[in-house]
């Protein structure tokens, strides 16, 4: 079986503008590594229909998964759905359900214009319930279309968690060590060549205050299941050049 | 003229696997729209050569500056110099001034082959000095590289501002409204027709334990100065519709 991996689309203007940060890329990216799922990329892109089609039409043929964040609220510059409808020549009209779900939801005369879009997505998708405000995200291919607002968000794509295709979750070990990363990146090298089913990530840390630093190492792979010898000589390796380490 | 416009991309398998929030390119978005330039475009990748390669080749054709964060350290997995050497079919060897800086900045014989590597870029390019840690990033036709610690890639990422081209900062204003969303949807719609040449953006918040609510409106322009009239057109709409709202 190859690999699962998934790209993440983040759609808004106020994410570029540095008005909000996202938050829900790195929900995601968790959720999806704890999953066996490999994510290969994240794109922050504006409001712009042709951006949201290009966009998801790569992300379509390159992953197993895309998620897609943001831009499918009821106001104008909500035009995720549109543009996914769009990139897929399909319909853009009223979902029976997602329309029935929304009406029970909203007060009598309550159900205006506005909130009448949200129950439009390209034609014949699956829906993916809103436990907190009704308004439904939408499957479509590979396609996860969920909402920008966190706690929303968050909760729909747990939902989704449960009905896809989970791999193995990738092995992985941290080792820290007091050495500077300059020092064992030689040895680290040697050691990443000799394995190569495994990949060894190298990530600095100073303090400028304290003068002290050193280095997290982290040692992950999706097809070997243990990694101790690999640990085990980069200890060694970091023992030789005088230095401490330990898992972490 | 035409707006500045800019990409960024980060380089980063730790990004990418949830280990690491990136937080560099939240900082660079908001002094780049402080700066009059429009940020178009995030993109996480892996630390791939041919990814890096696609990326910066693209981003370099789209946008008027790229910034790149991640992967010029001492280790095997830093390989973001070499990759743009080769997109740009530069020559990848030592900087001599860049090579200069590291051997005065590290002790007497413990400048390394690690150490080393991190003088090594494609051929001809202007430096961005680093105050912190000494090795240096780089300038290459529009692409700024920078390393992805962020303390260090924050200075560095200064030291740009004052020597690119800056345009005239982007007028925003924030409206807040107690009214939902889907409320003032078709309001909202019929004056951003009305006045194209200003984006205006909608941010739902809600408490679901205090149950209130609202929206952030965004209104903002790069050409028009005064966004007053807007303003006041939006404020009597929501008023119409027996709304609050004050500028933030």
């Amino acid at each position: 079986m190859g690999i699962l991996n998934a790209g993440i689309i983040v759609i808004g203007d106020e994410i570029l503008s540095g008005r909000t940060k996202d938050t829900n890329s790195h929900f995601i990216a968790k959720k999806l590594i704890e999953s066996g799922i490999q994510l290969e990329e994240i794109r922050v892109i504006q409001d712009k229909k042709e951006l949201i089609i290009k966009s998801v039409l790569e992300f379509h043929k390159n992953f197993t998964y895309v998620f897609t964040t943001g831009g499918i609220g009821p106001t104008h510059d909500d035009i995720t759905s549109e543009s996914i409808a769009e990139a897929f020549n399909q319909e853009y009209c009223f979902h029976e359900e997602a329309y029935k779900i929304l009406e029970e939801y909203y007060p009598k005369g309550k159900f205006n214009e506005g909130r009448k879009k949200m129950a439009k997505m390209p034609k014949n998708v699956k829906l993916i319930l809103n436990p907190l405000s009704a308004a439904p995200g939408f499957i479509i291919n590979n396609i996860y279309v969920l909402p920008g607002v966190p706690d929303i968000m968050e909760k729909m794509f747990s939902s989704i968690l449960h009905i896809i295709k989970k791999g193995s979750p990738k092995k992985t070990l941290t080792l820290n060590t007091n050495l500077f990363e300059s020092t064992i990146a030689q040895g680290l090298e040697k050691i990443q060549l000799k394995f190569s089913e495994c990949s060894i990530g190298s990530y600095p840390f100073y303090n400028y205050i304290s003068k002290t630093g050193g280095v997290n190492i982290v040692i992950s792979s999706w097809s070997i299941k243990n990694l101790d010898h690999i640990v085990k000589e980069i200890q060694e390796m970091i023992a030789l050049l005088g230095g401490k380490s330990s898992i972490v």
